[in-house]
């Protein structure tokens, strides 16, 4: 695929499976795309955490949304990441450093039995480090949340890490080249009302500053 | 929609049209969902800019994906922003801030004449204040671009800005509150072997340090 389409030629495919983890790894939303009962496309945003060879997300079982992904619909997945704004001397030449994964298949519904260490992983994968000291979900938590598992098997990894494809062209004047997009860890901010009122843990003040 | 679960009872609709294009316009890429020939999900990202009553994409006549777009599919367009990381007391606690919009509708293809501009919208939403010193696109290049329109007429808005929904629990202990995420632009970049070498022009310069 591409983000922009002058940067097409920048563009390469990544077969490496490595590179789908380590993306997967970095990221926090997948865009899932099914089809609606009348065939219409539709596609929401939802947190997720790869484990291992499937990807996690969890959902309430009343969303018409979740039921039709747990009911076996195909689905599309994508999981992108943009480093930076290319800048070129042209209208047209501006595009997307970026890595685009895009999964395909079919979720399946995880047993009762399997869910708190699925919604362990995905919490361990949000906030990083913070899996060890987590209460477990209650029973009626479990119940109560819908948690799909997307096997990795069918997918394509997208990347674009070029330069602006105008910037050689001597015909041109005018600055050319990339202006990095930086996503990096606030300060931890307390709930209101926190009882007892306690400083972020170690692990979670650590991130500030740190890229997310 | 929900981006996880736990937090569905923080979530809310929003009606807002100045909100929605807030979002529009803080927004880099877009989720574009269209169903394939045979009638599978397909979901590409996508850079975009809202230009008033509609938002812009651009790809290549050559692109399936963009092929279809193009001939009218039914499409769904999320655009989505991940501001925070909710951390919970328990496992299944976690979530995300978040401002989604969804946006249902058929591309358009615009007309040659029309193309210039259109880029130029989209290279001044990638590069703030960059529009100004473009090269305009050349018949070539306009030629070879497909620029495709979707009235911005059928959409949904949802946010997250809340708490992790255990951090009153009476019962838990152990931190709870939020983690932010920000994004940054960087320092610019030149594209190696950039002729003349310059520094990059003053409003790019400008961005560093700044949310982006």
């Amino acid at each position: 695929m591409t983000i922009l389409q002058p940067s097409r030629h920048c563009e390469r495919a990544v077969s490496d499976r490595t590179a789908l983890d380590a993306l997967l790894d970095r990221g926090r939303v997948a865009h899932v795309a099914l089809n609606t009962e009348d065939g219409q496309p539709l596609v929401l945003p939802t947190a997720y955490a790869r484990d291992g060879d499937r990807l996690i997300i969890h959902g309430a079982p009343a969303s018409p949304w979740h039921t039709r992904a747990a009911a076996g619909a195909p689905v599309c997945v994508a999981v992108s990441e943009v480093s930076a704004v290319v800048v070129g001397r042209g209208a047209g030449a501006a595009s997307l450093r970026y890595a685009s994964a895009v999964l395909f298949g079919s979720f399946v519904v995880l047993p009762d039995e399997q869910k708190a260490a699925a919604l362990r992983t995905l919490t361990d994968h949000l906030v990083p480090g913070g899996a060890a000291r987590l209460v477990p979900p209650t029973p009626t938590d479990v119940a109560g949340t819908l948690v799909l598992a997307l096997p990795i098997d069918r997918w394509s990894l997208k990347a674009n890490d070029g330069w602006p494809h105008d910037a050689a062209d001597p015909e041109l004047t005018g600055w050319a080249g990339i202006v990095p997009l930086v996503t990096t860890w606030g300060e931890p901010v307390a709930a209101p009302g926190l009882q007892p009122p306690l400083n972020a843990p170690d692990e979670i003040r650590a991130l500030a500053g740190r890229p997310a």
